[in-house]
């Protein structure tokens, strides 16, 4: 389904009284506009009514900021938007919630749907299967028979939807997906639904909102399907049509190096894009070599004169690991953003004094393998300094302060 | 180390302009009030500045709610407040962010503090480490040798903190931190120090501020070492010395039936307690049999006309799952709460129509091995129906349309 929204009758109200509005609605304890995505209702889904509202107060994620990173980066700011602190612990919370509500507000006008599907092993079934559950909607979930564990699905399983595993690739299941939601009153859920997009775009409106309206000079978000960075630019774009903002950030988009088509096109100024074969990636959410948004992703990244970086899989790693030192907990995807920041920054493409903000896309509970393995030394090419251990020490006072007196000495 | 607070010069401000003030607050996006601690500071930690605040924007939880689940439980309203979803992922944070705000106060005024330290295996080490790391202040773990993994320590071990596994047994990791914390410059950062309860109360102001400032009939919280409780107890206490509310709610401490010693001192009305020999429970956080905060707690409890309810493994399981076919994903400490929710309904204790907040102290996402044991069917006595599997099925339409079939047939 596409939404479109009448910009001139948005723009009745001046930028200052959208900004008024939205700023008397952050956080309201009232629903609907305790979530950060209905309380932006007349950009999203302006025709759903409060009975149909499917929301489990997603959005309204804390915009993390470190004094001390961002001195030691020499930035003006550097905010990491946490949109992994959320219900289900991905952003996919902010498409899904948009989804669900307009899936209600169907069945409310007599349209039969039975259920909602997608074909994902990862972050969308879990998002969608919890609120479909919130819904009362059926979900069903189809994922490539053994190449995903229960443990992948743990979430969508719990939740209580119907997980079929079918005997083919990814691929296989989007064909049997596409079918089954032709002809059966069951509703397509993946990401060439733009109802998702149209929630996942208040990432942008909130970031400034945040920052007092004031925009960054760049915003860096990993990416492989695409949706989501045509998602934020379409956020921005609106705030700037209706007068909130008067520019626009940068866009960064960074991909893992081993699933980088969009990066091989950026190196041609967007003339080529050639689909690759993905490598596994630690960032396995965007494990992805033909990305299906990549022509709007393009335009996005054209209108916000962005940059593609990427991010080899030592280099995530140890984005994440060293921002973790300054109370973060980074999962890989936001350690391929970050990556893209620490490289931007030593090719002086992102300077000094610049105002940063990063995308957080997961939370880092979901990735405690990732976690391990890089405190085992696992991960090649990681910067061995980084690694943490835990140390054996007999229970006697002398002993253990010796241990902390190595611990507490200033490094070099 | 004691706070106390001089409630006269609190009450110089009327509870209603308490209450303004507070909701002035909490819609900001301005530091500090974009955490739930802090933007209700004069009741936490008063004379600390802003300069040494650490916050990583904890607090402000949301307060689920499923119309669904209210009406199938014949409730006047049911809310779910989601303290896990939140930096570290457990209500941890609450308690952590005034603890380290008051160390940094503590070095800004010269005082001598080279590191903070706590014996935890859980969720008190991630959030110390990772506050710390905000801070820039070293954090020492002491955990015993061979009884927790690196993947129960992984969030410290990534916030760089000093973790030591001690030959011994969790007491003797207890002796050693008060000893080391006793002559070298390092912090007691257990729960033991009030500071952490300080934080932890304000849950109970933003309770009643999300729900309108109207009081709950009744709060549910499960109970280990029973620090939480007295710190519920505490927040509801201020609230009517200062005028914002004019009753109580009943409180229901759940513990888990392995871990029971408090329920056991209930049944004698509080005459006697007797610490229990803790047996190995899913809701691992709260195995304790010997609570430091027992004495605190039985007044908590006498002050809110109190009710303590257990609840079994199967017990505990069986609830969180039911509940997550709703949209929730519960962990198994919330389980308890939830356990003891159903079992006290069906005593006639909570009756319909009544008003009921549960409290989830941690994000399911900590604990994947709970959810996978309870599907696989590996928790004994558990109900079969509620467990969910994966499917396997050959990607022909016809096939995949016969299994979705006799899912979306109505069940009985």
């Amino acid at each position: 389904m596409q939404v479109s929204h009448d910009i001139d009758a948005l723009r009745e109200k001046s930028g200052k009284e959208w900004k008024d509005l939205f700023d008397s609605r952050f956080r309201s304890v009232k629903f609907p506009n305790s979530s950060g995505i209905w309380n932006k209702r007349e950009w999203v889904l302006p025709h759903v009514e409060d009975k149909d509202i499917v929301s489990s107060g997603e959005g309204l994620s804390h915009l993390f900021s470190s004094e001390r990173l961002t001195k030691d980066l020499d930035l003006g700011g550097l905010w990491i938007k946490q949109c992994g602190i959320s219900h289900t612990g991905s952003f996919k919370d902010l498409g899904m919630t948009a989804l669900l509500s307009q899936v209600k507000h169907m069945l409310s006008n007599g349209v039969n749907i039975r259920a909602v599907a997608c074909a994902s092993s990862g972050d969308t079934s879990a998002a969608l299967a919890s609120y479909a559950a919130k819904a009362g909607i059926p979900a069903i979930i189809f994922l490539p028979a053994g190449k995903v564990s229960q443990a992948q699905l743990i979430q969508p399983v719990s939740n209580g939807a119907k997980v079929i595993a079918l005997e083919t690739d990814f691929d296989g299941c989007m064909k049997i997906v596409k079918e089954v939601t032709k002809q059966a009153g069951i509703y397509l859920a993946n990401s060439m639904n733009s109802l998702r997009i149209e929630g996942q775009k208040t990432i942008a409106p909130e970031i400034v909102q945040q920052l007092e309206w004031e925009v960054p000079d760049w915003v860096i978000i990993p990416g492989g399907n695409l949706g989501n960075v045509s998602a934020l630019g379409a956020g921005f774009e609106m705030a700037k049509n209706l007068d909130l903002i008067n520019k626009f950030p940068r866009i960064v988009l960074a991909q893992a190096e081993h699933a980088n088509p969009l990066y091989l096109s950026y190196l041609t100024n967007f003339q080529e894009f050639n689909p690759v074969e993905a490598k596994p990636t630690l960032a396995s959410a965007i494990q992805i070599g033909n990305p299906v948004s990549v022509q709007k992703a393009i335009k996005t990244l054209k209108t916000f004169n962005g940059i593609v970086e990427q991010a080899s899989e030592a280099e995530l790693s140890d984005a994440a690991a060293r921002t973790d030192l300054y109370g973060l907990y980074n999962d890989p995807h936001t350690g391929v953003a970050i990556a893209a920041l620490y490289k931007l920054l030593s090719k002086g493409v992102i300077r000094k004094g610049e105002k940063v903000v990063v995308i957080s896309t997961a939370h880092g509970l979901k990735f405690t393998e990732f976690k391990l393995k890089f405190h085992e030394g696992k991960i090649s090419g990681t910067t061995p300094s980084l690694g943490n251990q835990i140390r054996v020490c007999k229970p006697e006072v002398g002993k253990v302060m010796d241990e902390i007196g190595k611990f507490l000495q200033p490094k070099g």
